[in-house]
């Protein structure tokens, strides 16, 4: 089973492939996408969704997950997140993948133990857990914990 | 010169291409992409932007534009909104396509005069405007609404 956890956003979006056997969770892969600020907003969005595009074709994930979207309090952020997950989202179905949300508390405890977890605990549960990966950023490092909370809630 | 307008949204996204010759508007096609609400919204998005990409082939418009987004009271419609619009502009982007935003009020100024025109104000004209047209439905009709308040807003 090929898990591809997310962490989309409209300036860079963070993927991570994991390989779940038993109760056995490796490392495939993970990257970030990064999209130029000064190009025009449907340039960043298409930029996304072909990089999306070949992240599924190399790694053909069985399934897909990503943290529920939150509500910034800046309404611009989140329409700018929100727009961007749209199309990674839109990738995802393209490839015949249904992306199931968790929501960040649960993602962390899966990942921690506790809901609570910061940023660093995370990243530092993810050198324990997938030993050796050279993870490329926060966004990769967050989209990897979403994975491995996907395996972990398994199919619910 | 073809311009396509946009009113997406993830139950029904509508769509409006004109012909601009000069000062003369004429109607090319308009249709309305609706979405199966019990699929996964990962396959909703896949569907717009699959459709969109007809869409932009068929008619390789020369712009594109949408209204700009508006914050719903409602925080789930909106974000739902806002994903349907980022699935929208990727298709646009695919197709080297910026989408221009366009307030609301402009719209409803360059199609009927007047910035507080309701949906059946916008309507009567569009069949004055664009005569012989049949229009799809309301989506289809608001979409139509922007491609021409574009064609008025011009190179801006």
């Amino acid at each position: 089973m090929i898990i591809l956890g997310l962490d989309p956003s409209l300036s860079c979006t963070g993927w991570g492939v994991v390989r779940v056997e038993g109760s056995r969770i490796s490392h495939v892969a993970n990257g970030q996408v990064k999209t130029d600020p000064k190009a025009p907003i449907a340039a960043r969005l298409s930029h996304l969704v072909t990089a999306l595009d070949a992240v599924l074709a190399e790694h053909r994930p069985d399934r897909a997950a990503a943290e529920e979207i939150f509500l910034n309090k800046n309404p611009q952020s989140t329409l700018k997140l929100a727009q961007a997950r749209g199309a990674v989202l839109a990738a995802c179905g393209g490839a015949g993948l249904d992306v199931r949300e968790h929501a960040a508390r649960l993602v962390k405890k899966a990942v921690v133990g506790t809901g609570g977890a910061d940023k660093q605990q995370v990243q530092a549960m993810l050198k324990i857990l997938l030993p050796g990966t050279a993870v490329t950023g926060p966004d990769a490092a967050d989209a990897l914990a979403v994975a491995i909370a996907d395996a972990h809630l398994g199919g619910r």
